[in-house]
């Protein structure tokens, strides 16, 4: 049974109490069985000086896995306080993507001397040529670890060279297979490997059949390939088709996490990769660019709702003002609602036909309602008392207000996908605030055609 | 190097022209090599006729792994047109996680006659084990299908047990080892297996430290486990330990992308499971809930304008009134930026400390934002000549409401949390409405002390 790990304040002030005694055997015992994704938590929570303590009271072993889970502006401070040597020496524990994602966080200068600094040369290579690649390309995510065969082997020869190939692999998946030319031919699960007779080749029993993608793929589409065949691993080839690393789901898994995430608090109007732990001065930046905007939009606003100041005038209509702010809330509403789902299909592939047959349906959703939210409107008004002629001016903006906005909504995520623009984007404060501004000015010109 | 198969409308086309030409011959070749997620992609596209006739060419393996993958309204109307016997056959050829999917969308009585086709015996009670579990719990995902060892064989026994149980095994991952009542006490690697002497006995070589959900335990805290442990697959376990069933990691994937994107939509004030395809009338019902929630905010706050109507009277102050927009737009966009980042932090387990410590943060951070945007609106009243106390009395408000704003978005994801509702309801229309409402009767207020 599974000990499931528990993270309590009290955990958390007994590890800091021990550091401050310096009682190194009674830590050490305490924080034995605990897991390194655990650990990584608490000295997420731990002050600087406390976690480079705690840090380097492991073995390197232990220590490199905990670094590799560490919140990257924890990690930067602890990496600060390693030495050049350190730092190699955790490096060599680690599979070649873990290694080159920590690597990347260092300073050139740093990052040369802690390759210079390591040991096994075929390593120091295969680092210097993942540092080559974008970080969310294939080159990026993939780590050099894998068990390939050659077509040529018997069962016999595979299975004891799998045995020394696997030492440096944590999970086998599947075993590639080349050419001798090391171009990736196919594959071979371990299963069948056992269950064939020892003296068979390896290229009468091997699946020629192989998913892959090229180095230069980007990670999304990764993503979705993986995700769509439910693979747990994928081969990555370059140009000329060579096998040069290999891609398991669990580095797919956070790559979806963080990029559900992004769009989340895109569409939430906080830019960039923040999370509540950042410094203040870190989530102002995120937060104010898209408050700018909305502050943009509603000076816009004051200026239209001047031009209308001759309804204030009149007794009878001067209550249009008070609805200003439903009006600007329908219209942001809508038009959130239907971006949100134009882009979530977007993401899912699943947008296939004509911009003018979603335009059709969004009109025919948004005018049901449009029409249902219009008649409460129009009861509201008989209850206080509105005159009807102004309750049905309101209602029949209102639903002009929410055709536009869902309309609006629909289209811009689809026009930016085209012009190759994140439509992600277009969900949040950008939609929000240009329907406020649209809405309310529809509101006031209806209004004005049938009143004034 | 993988084909990237390419979804062309000339191709779905091509395939519909060959349906109602019944050219069976020229159709089988055209979708031979199409792995069966690209064909659920056609068949979602074609009509309920076509795609019937479609996935009736192929034989029984392909089509219940098509099955898996298409859309649910369009696999409903599928299995509408099968027999019983038919999807009896398919359901066969599934591993149980996904059979008992299929299961699950029909009625109880189709059911039952589909299980009592099924010759399998153990299948068939394994389906019904399957089908008694919540379908987001640990139950209600994993599989039947698992590789186990005996701790009293031998490494020989067991490579050929291995062998045996493979054969239904999609894909091995760890070999659980159990003891002779059936209870989970470790797990061994195919790997190690392998390297090891084949007179070993397993319980002198397998690993005792094993991960293991229970089986009543729910989808997402699995997903964290999973994700946070780097697990591939879990093995499920009851209340006395005898092992019931696997997780695998490509379920969780699935479980992942659904849940972010169920967040993302209630974000945008949309509820359940709906997408772009679906019907106008899924659609409505989606969107409706939400749009009253705003009408009835939006009809609140025509109350509390009309409150301060006595500031329409003195030409120097009506031009508030303009200004309600811009109010009610901050109060929602900060309310939602503070939430977002909340709740996203609720969901990665970041969020600890004491609910006080985070609004002090937030209090910085809106005070920060707020006198910047407050100093822009000032320069903005000199620049189109407003009287200078209205201006000061507009942006000190507007700080107010920021400020305001910010708190109530931080403290209401996090009660909710702590009272076990979602928290990600909190973002969303219910926040953008709440603090509309109460940012333009504070934004009035402030402007009344000062003014009147």
């Amino acid at each position: 049974m599974m000990e499931q790990f528990q993270l309590t304040d009290e955990l958390i002030i007994k590890i800091a109490d021990l550091i401050s005694a310096k009682n190194n055997s009674t830590l050490k015992k305490l924080v034995k069985d605990i897991h390194f994704a655990d650990m990584a938590d608490i000295i997420n929570l731990l002050n600087e000086e406390q976690g480079i303590y705690l840090i380097k009271l492991f073995d390197s072993e232990k220590t490199s896995e905990i670094l590799t889970e560490l919140d990257e502006n924890v990690r930067e401070k602890i990496l600060k306080a390693l030495s050049v040597k350190e730092i190699a020496d955790e490096i060599e524990e680690l599979d070649s993507d873990d290694a080159v994602d920590i690597l990347s966080e260092l300073s050139e200068e740093r990052k040369e001397k802690v390759i210079s600094e390591i040991s096994d040369d075929n390593l120091a290579d295969d680092l210097i040529e993942l540092l080559s690649y974008e970080e969310d390309s294939a080159g990026g995510l993939m780590a050099k670890e894998l068990v390939k065969a050659n077509e040529n082997w018997t069962v016999l020869k595979c299975l004891s060279e799998i045995k020394k190939q696997g030492e440096n692999v944590t999970r086998v998946h599947s075993i590639y297979v080349v050419d001798n030319k090391d171009r990736l031919i196919g594959r071979l699960s371990l299963k069948d490997l056992i269950a064939s007779p020892s003296k068979n080749k390896i290229k009468d029993i091997y699946i020629p059949k192989v998913d892959s993608v090229n180095v230069l793929e980007n990670g999304e589409d990764i993503a979705k390939i993986m995700s769509k065949y439910n693979l747990e691993a994928i081969p990555v080839i370059d140009d000329k088709k060579h096998l040069v690393g290999r891609i398991t789901i669990d580095d797919i898994v956070d790559f979806i996490k963080e990029e559900a995430e992004e769009d989340y608090l895109i569409a939430a109007g906080i830019q960039g990769d923040v999370e509540a732990d950042d410094s203040i001065f870190q989530l102002t930046i995120a937060r104010l660019p898209w408050l700018f905007l909305g502050l943009i939009g509603g000076l816009g606003s004051v200026f239209i709702l001047e031009g209308f100041e001759e309804f204030m005038n009149d007794p009878s209509y001067k209550a249009l003002f008070f609805f200003t702010p439903l009006i600007a809330a329908m219209a942001g509403n809508v038009g959130v609602q239907s971006s949100a789902i134009i882009v979530q299909g977007l993401a899912n592939d699943v947008i296939k036909g004509s911009l003018i047959k979603r335009l059709f349906k969004e009109l025919g959703l948004s005018l049901i309602n449009g029409i249902i939210l219009g008649l409460l409107t129009i009861l509201f008004g008989i209850a206080i008392n509105q005159p009807i002629e102004l309750s049905l001016v309101i209602s029949l903006s209102m639903l002009c207000v929410i055709v536009v906005a869902a309309l609006i909504g629909t289209s811009i995520p689809i026009i930016l996908e085209k012009r190759g623009i994140d439509p992600a984007i277009a969900t949040g404060p950008f939609i929000t605030t240009s329907n406020d501004i649209f809405g309310i000015f529809l509101f006031f010109y209806i209004a004005k055609i049938f009143l004034l």
